[in-house]
């Protein structure tokens, strides 16, 4: 079986996350994907996560809690469009998932202008070879709009600075996720 | 860097394709990936390679003879449009490479009537768990044309028996090849 896109987003980290690393879960949700780079930096390391439901916020520490990682990850609540507000140093990786939190009111959605503003600040901060990796779950009617100004935004990036890798799969009924991944080139 | 469409075809390919399959190269071109084949099934598979083109027949052939692995390949001048008059028996995997025999004229180039065709064809003889990989050039006038009926028609196949994965480089100039894969699900 090809793997979905929500393996493939971890495999695409494990490739480039190395222990020590700074890194960004910008869409913290029940916090799976922050335990998953905590682990992948290690206790050298530093992980910050955001999101923007409380409820997402004491899943998340829960989660870090439970699994003695919570030392090296900062947990915010707060949206992704002000990581600028957050960031001092390079960074190795930031991972999105857009959508809705699993679980939680379908209302309360990312939406294209603040990934966009996180993108941007994201990209500033990278390092060469660091990577954004994006999941976009577009089963949601806004999600089909985020997922498709978000795809005319990437194709807008130099081809110069970065690499815009994109994968779906094409004959399947209920939108599955779909898989975006920027890198920085190194110079 | 996040590899390309050649060299993640291999990689899909070399994921399934294990010694003593039988495999095929729909379009052999210069017989790059007719050797890569040959490799993987060694001297106990079979590879069977199509092309419309002698020259590419012959380009081909003397790789192949080169490395040493002529006894197990079968080279065809003959349209991948007619796989169905070669096959006996299921098959591991196919490759396409759809556009223009590199260094040859572009007037030659894949169409896809007689793409669909062949993946009609190989999709009847593919084994569970077996793929069909497809790395679509899509730089020229007729290319862009073949690459969205191709896109269309992958889109209609039913997902209960085949996955299909696309992939490809949004922010590039000069069309980068995209890559397809079709992978027939197990029972």
């Amino acid at each position: 079986m090809i793997q979905n896109a929500l393996h493939q987003s971890k495999q695409y980290l494990k490739e480039i996350v190395r222990p020590g690393d700074r890194v960004i879960d910008a869409t913290a949700g029940n916090g799976h994907d922050t335990l998953f780079l905590a682990k992948l930096v290690g206790e050298t390391g530093q992980v910050l996560a955001f999101d923007i439901q409380e409820q997402a916020i004491a899943s998340t520490k829960k989660r870090l809690q439970e699994a003695d990682v919570s030392s090296w990850c900062q947990v915010i609540l707060d949206s992704h469009a002000n990581l600028e507000k957050y960031i001092e140093s390079p960074i190795r990786a930031v991972v999105f998932n857009l959508g809705y939190l699993p679980g939680a009111e379908h209302e309360v959605t990312t939406e294209s202008t603040s990934t966009w503003q996180a993108i941007e600040t994201a990209l500033k901060w990278l390092e060469p070879g660091g990577r954004i990796v994006i999941v976009i779950y577009h089963g949601h009617v806004s999600g089909k709009l985020e997922r498709q100004a978000l795809l005319n935004q990437v194709s807008t990036l130099p081809q110069e600075e970065v690499q815009v890798f994109h994968s779906a799969f094409l004959n399947q009924k209920n939108s599955p996720p779909e898989l975006l991944v920027i890198e920085k080139k190194s110079r």
